[in-house]
């Protein structure tokens, strides 16, 4: 039974069903869930400086660089955010035989590796 | 002397000097700005729900997912920057021989496509 809390199922603003691995009333959180919410903000920060630099009239190549930098940190943003879900989700996952999450995870890389 | 107006430089906030191509007193608009604006909001919007998804501990496949939507987002404005670019000031500085136009463009390429 304190197996089944780990995984059970959550119904998300649009309706749609999805699953994930925590103790029951604790938060969804792991070791990087701080560093992955510093890094977005300091993206979107970035992103507000790109979207000034655009309406100022900068020189093109020098907004490309910079949205090139985003890119890059969301990228490797999103490498803490695999890694971090192999570490807790999949090792405990694949311990339990949930294939779900093994195939959710599969999907979203092929997703976000292109 | 009209040539030289179009490509002239700018000082910008952190010191740095940049050229860019415009009429005189008229700001480096081009044909998409407008687009290249409304995508970097919508990304900027995204990315906000992207760390509301990971602050309220929504299943870590789906935020890859949404994160990837973002990256895609981004990847194609930047394309869009880099055609008006070859359509705006990379055609105007060929026909005036600015050489620096060029290899600034082929720098932000190189930094852009990995």
């Amino acid at each position: 039974m304190e197996e089944d809390n780990k995984y059970h199922a959550h119904t998300s603003a649009d309706g749609a069903e999805f699953t994930h691995c925590h103790e029951e009333g604790q938060p969804h959180a792991h070791k990087n869930t701080k560093v992955v919410l510093n890094r977005l903000s300091r993206a979107i920060g970035h992103l507000e400086s790109v979207k000034r630099m655009v309406s100022e009239g900068r020189d093109c190549s020098e907004v490309l660089v910079q949205l090139s930098a985003v890119i890059s940190a969301l990228n490797s943003t999103g490498k803490v955010i695999i890694k971090d879900h192999i570490e807790n989700c999949i090792v405990e996952a694949v311990e339990s035989g949930d294939r779900k999450a093994i195939d959710d995870l599969n999907h979203a890389i092929d997703r976000f590796i292109k």
